[in-house]
């Protein structure tokens, strides 16, 4: 069987704590990369220093994802919206590795994030209230689904804990979780690229917080 | 058929958002009610005005949490967490009406939390990073897992939003979700008795917010 993998795509996310509360969940699910669209002003609040386990990747306009996702990931892209022929998540409409594209808070997918999916899922709901879910809870829902589909192989367990690797490593790197000497080598590798681009305050301090966010974020 | 009905208990929840948040999950997965054990000095953050779309009961322990769980709804009580024996969620391990108790964020369920459970689910996790959901992400994968075996019946949509009910309702009536003159005075009678219990700053005005916390969860 082929090994599929997932990718994440948000574009122009515009709440900066909910790209370290996906990174969480895209760690929990094994995502190979979370990617970033437009802009980028973000940190890694809420993440409880699991961004450093997942790779991120950015891109200035979504043609250039797309064109990445399409032609060096050979990936469906998918949007997860209410529209029209969209399916049920629980159906598993999955035929490939898949990106999922995520709708800004509240607003939904633009026409312009539309015409880059090659298919929709929904989550569907049935109370009487809110109509739009947390955009981290719908992304996890649906990266649980795809995990299952995919069959990807579960964590090891260590009682009641899952375990974490010792050294971040690349999710890229299917199954592959122990911190050798290569994978410590592109983990720094990619840290450094990470710090170049801004994504991070990348003084290897995750625990400093005299910031308000990271106070509230933390342990959520 | 019979009716299954969903409920969340959350003991000693410790970040005021996060019951927010899940309240607003809850009323998307059609949740009957948010149960609340020991303290309760919450707000509604982050519910985007869902909370008043669920029934919310409150608990001073956990034992009576259980009585009303077992004696009045006959639930089940499942603990969501990686426990020994305990089923991974998408095989469905649901037999009745479920009440999902969550542990406290980050601290997995305590040993009196494990004594009321019936069984037990968890979320698999194929990456190797964090080891532990956001409580709102673990509860709604859940919550999106029962009413898809209890087959709840899907709310209306309109284009791509689902409709939300012109009156909040109670979830407890299901596939109920006009607001008849009988549903108003129902609600109505909820509020007042929410009010009381000091779990909302009643003054429905949902959208007032010089609040710092309301000006960062709105919209998340």
């Amino acid at each position: 069987m082929v090994g599929f993998e997932s990718y994440v795509v948000v574009h122009n996310i515009a709440k900066r704590h909910n790209v370290g509360t996906l990174a969480r969940s895209a760690t929990a699910f094994g995502v190979t990369e979370l990617i970033l669209v437009g802009r980028r002003d973000f940190n890694a609040f809420g993440s409880h220093g699991s961004a450093s386990h997942v790779r991120f990747r950015h891109f200035h306009s979504l043609s250039d994802a797309r064109t990445y996702l399409k032609e060096e990931k050979d990936c469906d892209i998918c949007g997860v919206e209410i529209a029209d022929g969209a399916a049920a998540i629980n159906e598993h409409p999955f035929k490939r590795s898949t990106a999922f594209l995520l709708g800004n808070e509240g607003t939904g997918l633009s026409a312009k994030e539309y015409e880059i999916c090659d298919f929709f899922v929904y989550i569907p709901q049935y109370g009487c209230g809110t109509a739009s879910l947390n955009v981290t809870v719908a992304a996890s829902i649906v990266l649980h689904h795809f995990g299952v589909w995919a069959g990807f192989s579960e964590r090891s367990r260590d009682g009641s804990k899952f375990i974490v690797a010792d050294k971040p490593v690349r999710q890229g790197r299917k199954n592959f979780c122990a911190g050798t000497e290569e994978s410590i080598i592109e983990e720094r590798k990619l840290r450094k690229e990470s710090a170049e681009n801004g994504f991070f305050d990348d003084n290897g301090n995750e625990s400093s917080s005299s910031d308000l966010l990271n106070g509230l974020f933390l342990n959520d």
